[in-house]
C-alpha cells in the first residue's frame, strides 16, 4: 500500500503519497506559519490530507524527514535548530492526529534511504551519501541498514575536525569540515576575502553587491586566477577531497553518491572530491567502488520517509 | 552448544572452546609450520581437534579470526599478508575438514564482537574499537551488527590519510595514520632520529642497542624532554586523536573501546585519545559516549570468533 512522506523543512512543509516502489503519486506543500509543536503537526497534517485527497488512494504510514537529531526508536525531535525545537515527541503527536504509524527520521538519512532504494543507490547494499550544500553532512548504509548512531547523529560528516581549534564553525565549535566547505561558509569567506580589498577579479565579478556571492562566484574568481579565491577554493576542496577518501577508507562502501548545491553547482570542487577518492581512499577499500550523483534532488527525502513507513 | 573460535596469525593458530556467554572452556596452540592453505588448514584443524578434547565438550560451529581481507559471505580471505595468502577459500577448506559450519572474520571484527558480548561492549548497539598496536585498525558496531563494508575492509582507521602525500605506508600508500602512529613506524621513526645524532636524551635511554626501542622508549624520551622524540610523540598522539575523535562524530556510538599495546603501554599517547575525543568529537557524538578499555586482551578475537559461529 502507498505510504505518506514528509519533508519537514524550517519554512515548508512538503507531503507526498508514494508508492512501494518509490514512485511520486501526488505532492502537496504548505507554509509553517507556527513553529510550536502542535502548529507544525496541523500544518503536517492538512499537506498530508491534501496530498492523499490528489492521490484518491488509501495510505497505510507515514515517514518524516526532519533536519536535526532524532530517536528513531521513539521518533522524539532532540534538537531541530531550523524549528528551535528541543525534545518534541513528533511521531506521537503525529500518529494521534493523522491516526496511523509515523516514523520520523534525520533528513539526510531519509535522503540517503530515497536513493537507496528508487535513486542511485539502486542495488548497493553499503553506501555513503554525502551532502554539500548549505551545510556538509552524510549518511550511512551498512548491509542495507542505516546507520543511526546511539543518539541518531551518525553521519555528522561537516562536524568532523579538519583544522582542531580552527575557524569558528556555526555549530558553535572550532575547525569544523563544514566551517570551510559548507556552501554559507564559502559565501562567508568570500565576502571576507572581497572586504580585504586585495581581491580585483573578485572585485570585478561581484560589482557592488556582496549579496549577489555564491559558492559559484567563488570558483569563478579562483578559475580566473585570483589567489585569494583559490586559496579559499583549494582549501574547502581538499579538506571535503580528503574527509570522504577517508570516510571510503573507514566505511569501504560499494557506493558513493555526491549530492547538495556546491556539488551540484561547482564542478571544480566536485572534481577534487572525485579526484581525492581515486588518490586517497586506501586500494582495497575503493576496489569495486561505483562512484555516482545523487539523482533524486529535492525527492530524495519525501520518498526515503515514505519507504521507511512502508 | 560451545563453539570453536580459532585465532589465525602468521605464526601460530590458537584454537579455544568457548560457551554461549563466551567463557574460555580450554585452548590449545599450534606453530604454523606450513603457510600453504592445505597446510594452515591441517594445522588449524589439529589446534582444534586439541581443544575440543581438552573441553570434554561437544561443539557446533567454528569462527575464524584473520588478519587480512575476508569476504564475510563466502568465508574467502582475498588477501591475507601475514601468510602471502590472495584468494583462498579457507571456509569451504576448513568445514570441509572439520565437518561443521564456520565462519571467517578479520581479526579486529572478532575481537570487536568478543568485546561487545564478553568483554568492555556488553550492552552497547553502536560501538567503535580502536586498536593501536603494531599495526593501527578498528572495527565498526552499528545497531548490534558488525560493519564489514562492501569488500570485507571496513574499519581501517590505519589507512585513512593524515598527510595526504605524506610518510610511506607499510600498505605502499603514503600518509596513512599508521606510518605515523602504529607501534612499528613509531619505533622507525625513532629510530631515524637516533641515527641524526642529534637527540642525547633519546641516545642515553638506548645505549648502542637500537634494536631495544620501542614505543615506550620514545614516550619515555618525550616525557624527559628530548625535542625530537617529543615531534613525534606529539604528532603520533595528534594524528590519532583527531582521528578517533572524528570517526566518534561520524558514527555517533554508544561506546568506544581502546585497545592493542602501544595504547595499553604508552600512557601520554592514550590521554590524548581521552582528551581529544573530548576537545574534537561533535558535541552532540559524544552525548552519553562512554569510553573505555577493552578488556578481553589476547583472547577477545578468539572468544568474538566462536560467538560469531555460535
Amino acid at each position: 500500500m502507498p505510504t505518506l512522506g514528509i519533508d519537514l523543512g524550517g519554512t515548508f512543509v512538503r507531503a507526498a503519497v508514494v508508492d512501494a516502489k518509490g514512485a511520486l503519486i501526488s505532492s502537496a506543500k504548505a507554509a509553517v506559519m507556527d513553529r510550536k509543536p502542535q502548529g507544525v503537526v496541523e500544518t503536517i497534517a492538512q499537506a498530508a490530507e491534501e496530498a492523499v485527497k490528489r492521490a484518491g488512494v488509501k495510505v497505510d504510514g507515514c515517514g518524516v524527514g526532519a533536519a536535526g537529531q532524532i530517536h528513531k526508536d521513539t521518533g522524539v525531535i532532540s534538537v531541530a535548530p531550523n524549528l528551535g525545537w528541543r525534545n518534541v515527541p513528533l511521531g506521537e503527536m503525529l500518529k494521534t492526529r493523522l491516526g496511523y504509524g509515523v516514523k520520523v527520521v534525520n533528513d539526510l538519512s531519509a535522503a540517503a534511504w530515497g536513493e537507496l532504494h528508487a535513486g542511485a543507490g539502486r542495488g548497493a547494499q553499503d553506501m555513503l551519501v554525502v551532502f554539500v550544500g548549505s551545510g556538509v553532512g552524510s549518511a550511512i548504509i551498512a548491509g542495507g541498514r542505516l546507520v543511526n548512531g546511539a543518539g541518531g547523529v551518525a553521519g555528522e560528516l561537516g562536524h568532523i575536525k579538519v583544522v582542531p581549534g580552527g575557524r569558528l564553525c556555526g555549530c558553535g565549535e572550532h575547525g569544523c569540515l563544514e566551517a570551510y566547505a559548507g556552501g554559507h561558509n564559502l559565501i562567508a569567506q568570500t565576502k571576507e576575502l572581497l572586504a580585504t580589498g586585495s581581491s580585483r577579479i573578485l572585485e570585478s565579478l561581484v560589482y557592488d553587491d556582496p549579496d549577489s556571492i555564491t559558492p559559484v562566484t567563488l570558483e569563478k574568481a579562483a578559475n580566473m586566477g585570483d589567489a585569494g579565491a583559490k586559496e579559499i577554493h583549494e582549501r574547502a576542496a581538499q579538506f571535503v577531497a580528503v574527509a570522504v577518501a577517508n570516510q571510503v577508507t573507514m566505511l569501504n562502501p560499494a557506493r558513493l553518491l555526491l549530492g547538495g548545491g556546491v556539488l551540484a553547482h561547482c564542478p571544480g570542487i566536485r572534481q577534487r572530491v572525485l579526484d581525492g577518492v581515486q588518490a586517497w581512499a586506501s586500494q582495497t577499500s575503493r576496489e569495486g567502488l561505483l562512484v555516482a550523483d545523487a539523482e533524486l534532488g529535492d525527492d530524495s527525502g519525501i520518498i526515503g520517509a515514505a519507504l521507511l513507513a512502508a
